[in-house]
């Protein structure tokens, strides 16, 4: 085996990040931390590898078939042995997600952690997706979770802090949709629609944004449901749709009330009013929020802008999760931020605010006094920019193409005895 | 099997980090990341795992065998297949360093890159440590690389860069210790020491802070090298420990200049002349100083502070690494910071600083008008406060400890139609 039978690119599925990228990375996750910690959350951290079996028996649905295992190692590696399986001979696995983590984490250090705990996790996730474009097999997840506390505050919280948040990026026309499982499950039943239809019948229900009210129809003929139970669901649907926004939420009260436990749609209302905007966001009831996600038990939510298809981020109340994933009981909100979506969409506004700093290459020849070459680019850096010190290249137009190429705007040459003199590039 | 077997703490070895440490490390990371993009190095960064062919085959010592291996995935993995072995059943591994990564990064990008390309690295690498006090499978390392530039001048402004950084965390009293491991060379060469036993006598010779000359001789001896070569050896140590530090660089000259390049001694006098330092360090050359690695090829140095054992950070020139581990030749020169151990240094610092913060805990009763409370609490943030709300719990006492420990300094209780009263907690 040779270097070259390699290649220097990264393993098939997985990237490299450039430095242009990283700025926005970088800038990203700190605005967004400190947010969020001005609202009380906290950081955490866990291992990029968990116990295999913890993600195995964790009801990961397809992203257990995408698992990355970790071979045993030393005497605990045998594969000699008959009946040799994945299993007997891998016990890590790199984390497919941030929430099965974070309810080890919980139960591990609860007593350390405030009784409320609001965390924030951000890091990288692995997954052995089909490589396509757009999509890597390492990625980062950023989420953020409100446990052992309790609706509505925690939601009201949740999405003030995360709203805040995503203003101080630039988001200004931002609607954060908001709807509770429950009405979805009593939308199920007062339809008629058994249990275990239940799941197949929202799955259908979500494709409302891409195939409209008469396209959900036809998907919900082709499960298979009843004439009566399809008239009943769009029934209820069609009627709210036709209300101003506003009115919506009442109009789900007077007809599902019956079924409904009387704190849904107050809490709904309660957050709503309580959450807090700057100018241009909005929040609004929307009966036709699914969300994916099985493990919902509560409000669910997720954010949309106009200049954009699919979310920036979203999220809901799941208080059986933690509790199945770690034995130990607690209720639990989240908000998880797409951030690789994020990085893509704000790319562009980011790298233009960063391009109004100077960034300044400083060319010294071989023969100059470095102390002195130093000195001067110092003085650039204490007047706010970039500087960086750069031996002259033979082919200096060259460099400085490439130099421009990574965010330079102006260049200088260092002449022993002279004032530095800048000059723009290009 | 059940969750009860696994249990909740992190696999073996590995640790999770709780939120009084993530807010040190953002602190660091984010502090000297500033710096050096201040100088022109710029952030990159490469995927956890690499082919496990370009690990093993990269001559990293004892970490290759630490290393994890992960399972080849669907129909590339056949575990029945006779004369199975880890090599045939395994294509990546994780990282166990960030000089393999980035060599293969340049060689793939340095077409985007500036020509001389000014790196950052910072994240997680995994070695399978036996677990021990201190030390996990599972680090940070955080690596600074100038490729593709030349001596003195990269080495000035790397070495600048870093002391910049550092004193922007406090350090005070630094000495930026300093060598060229040509000078080693020649010292051995001088002593009539064979070839073959060069790395056993630098062994020996940099246990000098620890056993001093005397002990360094018997060391010597132990390693069978003869009375006249380790007398010699020992000789030029002897009459440049004597000396001031100032006078030290040229009497090696003196006693070596006619088996050492010229340029040695004269780029060691312009690095140590040429780096800007804050007040309260200093840079200072030490014939004494070997630095472990086996790559170095040109000066080397390491940064120490009296209240602390071992080193801050550390690096040299590496002409010829990048080339082995990618085909691709570059001069090459880093600087790497012990990130873990200014964790545990700066800890008490820093949170002392994050300690001034105010962080409010404010109670609200379950029939409390939610959006109040919140309105209430973003004031104490647009104060300047962490402002937190949580829902009164039963054990008000119990819960103040425990946010008392999450480093909460006041509480608050919301009443409708009061103004809010913060109290000191504890």
């Amino acid at each position: 085996m040779s270097l070259k039978d390699i290649g220097v690119a990264p393993p098939k599925g997985f990237r490299d990040i450039l430095p242009q990228e990283t700025v926005v990375r970088d800038n990203l996750i700190s605005t967004i931390l400190e947010t969020y910690r001005s609202f009380g959350f906290e950081r955490v951290e866990t291992p990029a590898v968990e116990d295999v079996r913890r993600l195995t028996h964790s009801d990961g649905g397809e992203n257990l078939s995408m698992l990355f295992k970790i071979l045993k190692r030393g005497e605990k590696l045998d594969l000699s042995k008959p009946g040799t399986t994945e299993d007997s001979i891998t016990d890590l696995a790199l984390r497919y997600d941030l929430t099965v983590p974070l309810a080890r984490f919980y139960s591990n250090h609860r007593t350390q952690l405030p009784p409320v705990f609001k965390a924030i996790q951000v890091g990288p996730v692995f997954r052995a997706e089909r490589p396509q474009h757009g999509r890597f097999r390492q990625f980062y997840q950023f989420d953020i979770d409100i446990i052992g506390g309790s609706a509505p505050g925690d939601e009201t919280e949740l999405l003030t802090a995360s709203m805040a948040a995503f203003s101080k990026l630039g988001v200004k026309n931002g609607t954060m949709r908001i709807n509770d499982r429950r009405i979805l499950s009593a939308m199920v039943e007062h339809a008629g629609i058994p249990a275990d239809g239940a799941a197949a019948a929202l799955v259908s229900f979500d494709k409302m944004d891409k195939v409209g009210l008469l396209g959900v129809r036809d998907l919900l003929v082709k499960d298979g449901f009843s004439e009566a139970s399809i008239n009943t669901f769009i029934g209820v649907a069609e009627s709210v749709e036709k209300l101003p926004v506003t009115a919506r939420l009442e109009e789900i009260n007077r007809q599902l009330g019956a079924i409904l436990s009387p704190d849904v749609c107050s809490n709904l209302a309660t957050i709503i009013k309580g959450v807090r905007l700057s100018e241009g966001n909005t929040i609004a009831f929307d009966p036709f929020l699914v969300r994916g996600m099985g493990y919902y038990t509560g409000p669910v939510f997720e954010l949309v802008v106009p200049e954009f298809s699919g979310s920036l981020g979203g999220g809901g109340r799941y208080d059986k999760l933690i509790g199945k994933l770690s034995g130990s009981e607690a209720t639990a909100c989240g908000f998880s931020i797409g951030f690789e979506r994020m990085v893509s969409l704000f790319s562009e506004r980011l790298l233009a605010q960063a391009s109004t700093q100077r960034k300044i290459a400083v060319f010294y020849d071989k023969d100059a006094a470095v102390p002195d070459v130093l000195a001067a680019t110092s003085e650039l850096q204490a007047q706010g920019a970039v500087a960086s010190m750069f031996e002259t290249p033979k082919n200096l137009k060259g460099a400085l193409d490439r130099l421009k190429a990574a965010g330079y705007t102006e260049f200088a040459r260092f002449k022993t005895g002279e004032a530095l003199t800048t000059k723009s590039i290009g």
